[in-house]
């Protein structure tokens, strides 16, 4: 598969992947200003948390080929296409940190890269030590988009799967929906499609039964924030699957770069759930699929505690049992 | 609300509410021919195996009313409308018995009233029943559809969150989205809307979630089948629903008529389960949202066992704790 974001040297643009159009058409953006990468970060022409960091990182490296003296607006412009994302505001800080030491070009360009190659780098890890934990033959579920798509390549959790594939280790792959935004059917179908991994897609509230007409060995899912204690906020839906995981004797794995642990958060009740418009459920693509006005409950994370986790997953090693110890033990 | 489905005496025709064109436009149609009863059937203008079963006696009536010759066709064409629905061959067959007996078209409606007075009175036995387990103040959840649009009126689960909520019992319904058809988003939303009932919309992978945030006293579904032992068939994603309720206290209840029941069938292992197409997941209203060609598990039913069902709610009573015993004794 190309990388989906990638810095193009002659033309001195970045060549990105419109993933708003996946998995219809493969549209092949070429971003030569701030402004128009800033355009794809709001529109998610580019979305996941790492890929928007490096994608904003490149951004600051157009801004300065073209005009040198445009560094501080770029960063603002930039800054505000995704004003809540995380990594976005951790990598374009990176950048400036290089910028006020030296403040040319080249230099940036190579910062860009760094973050960008550092996470791929932390993914082949992630997915290296993930696979090995996988059986021969085995047959996995993993919830919404952790690929290629949404970091600097490989992917989180769908790294570990790409990974266990390549070892030879993987007989079968389901992929949920993940409603409301259909990220797994959209997104990770196209990648798991591309690689020719067997993959079928199911539907979220179908996956307790799949595990008891199907031997499941584990679900494998990626993080958006990991509790000091260990309890994992991930797209919603993930806790659903846990639940079912535990009950069936399926177990569970969550992939995450340790970038990921937030030691600072005691457990899972202390990380808040940020809830979207009640249209993301009663529309689709714009059009009513519920009454006009209904109400609806649309939490965009859940929270997975710690013990119905069995292993955390990161690029210095693997967590199994997952505690509060293990945790800082390995994140030292 | 108007019932959806009825027999207009004036106009010797049948009144149907257009299932398809919900939420977005109520259609009427005037079906005065049983061609256009079967088309209406087959093209799901009218879903839930009661109320097609229902459509269906009254289509016979249309036909003799036109042409008595006319009869062993029409049959034929509505039987054949939806070939696998029980409740459509079960409501035939009734009115053939009724026509061979006394071949005239005032028996002939005589007998389809029957029918559909039949099954509403079913159903407000088992509102009136289901909804005196509620305590006052509950919070429940409902899966698919199964109110009057489902039905000859009023409806099984969604009959006793409507008897609930006219007993002052009921304090908020979560209603699920129902993948991959939407029917908990475009009919039961429409339903309770009509209704006035405090509701929200959650999606299906959302709802073990939503029970570590909100204290849920009950999930309310009902059932295609339920075999001899309690163990219960019902639209896929009722199981995991039942999984979780099991995990988070929540009490979880099965209402459905007693013709629901079948004792031939000793456990829910014997229970075949009908998958349909991956296309059914991979586009939506045409429109593809995962690769062309991409795989699905794709199951229209699963199977809650009984032993996380705490009662089964028929016209004759409730049954509670569910044993074989305690269901044949109901039965009788």
């Amino acid at each position: 598969m190309n990388p989906p974001l990638r810095w193009n040297d002659d033309a001195r643009r970045v060549d990105l992947l419109d993933q708003t159009q996946l998995p219809v058409e493969e549209t092949w953006l070429e971003i030569e200003t701030p402004d128009r990468m800033a355009e794809a970060i709001r529109m998610l022409r580019v979305r996941g948390a790492p890929a928007i960091g490096i994608a904003a990182a490149y951004g600051l490296v157009l801004a300065v080929s073209r005009d040198p003296q445009s560094f501080d607006q770029a960063f603002r412009v930039l800054a505000d296409s995704r004003p809540t994302a995380v990594n976005l505001r951790w990598a374009l800080e990176r950048m400036r940190e290089v910028w006020r030491r030296r403040p040319d070009a080249a230099s940036l360009l190579a910062e860009a890269i760094n973050i960008h190659e550092e996470d791929l780098a932390q993914n082949l890890k992630i997915g290296a030590y993930g696979a090995e934990l996988l059986g021969q033959g085995a047959k996995v579920v993993t919830h919404c988009n952790t690929g290629a798509l949404a970091t600097g390549g490989h992917g989180t959790a769908l790294g570990v799967i790409r990974s266990a594939w390549s070892a030879g280790h993987l007989a079968q792959v389901y992929n949920t929906e993940t409603r409301p935004w259909l990220q797994g059917a959209r997104l990770t179908a196209w990648e798991l499609h591309e690689e020719g991994i067997p993959a079928k897609l199911v539907a979220d509230g179908a996956v307790a039964h799949l595990m008891t007409r199907e031997k499941i060995d584990w679900v494998i899912v990626g993080a958006d924030r990991i509790a000091a204690n260990g309890d994992t906020a991930n797209k919603i839906g993930t806790y659903a699957l846990a639940v079912a995981a535990k009950l069936h004797g399926v177990k569970f794995m969550v992939a995450a770069p340790s970038g990921t642990f937030d030691l600072s958060c005691p457990s899972g009740q202390a990380i808040p759930i940020e809830e979207r418009t009640p249209r993301e459920l009663t529309e689709f693509r714009g059009e009513p699929v519920a009454p006009l006005g209904y109400d609806a409950f649309n939490p965009v994370f859940d929270v997975t505690p710690a013990d119905l986790i069995d292993a955390i997953v990161c690029e210095r090693g693997v967590i199994s049992p997952v505690s509060e110890e293990a945790i800082r033990k390995l994140l030292g």
